[in-house]
């Protein structure tokens, strides 16, 4: 899987404008009612994220949770990482 | 509650050497065989921020975990970090 390059990534990620170029990764910061909520969310990326063995990094403060995606054998983003990101803009706290 | 002294955090974790002061936080990262097995300590150490209402900023890289804790109404670390970081070095994946 090869990486895309900054026009791609735009491209892909119109329809989730969210969702940031940061250095080699993309992210977002989601934010929920409380700490309950958060954990649901982190919760059902993680399920996500072991099916198809494509882990985010997951920071979560309180309510507030931030995904960062890259592909690491690839040294960039890729379409995996796209993809998390769309699955994640889909999730129901 | 009032923030300690980096003597008096010192002391309290003795017992716990691989936390580290940061900044106004102590913060330690833990590190598991995998995945699935980080994310069982951190659903273990959610439920006790629930139960103590106290939530540590919580950072999943695959099968490392770094929890950061501060009490922000004191503006540093206080008591409640120390018995939060005591909780989790007693965690078993």
């Amino acid at each position: 899987m090869s990486r895309l390059s900054p026009a791609e990534i735009e491209g892909l990620l119109r329809a989730a404008p969210e969702w940031a170029v940061v250095g080699d990764a993309i992210s977002r910061t989601f934010q929920f009612r409380d700490f309950a909520e958060a954990m649901r969310f982190v919760n059902q990326a993680a399920a996500h994220a072991e099916r198809v063995q494509h882990h985010p990094d997951i920071l979560i403060r309180w309510n507030r949770v931030t995904l960062t995606l890259s592909t690491h054998d690839a040294g960039g983003v890729t379409h995996k990482d796209v993809d998390f990101a769309h699955f994640a803009e889909g999730l129901k706290p």
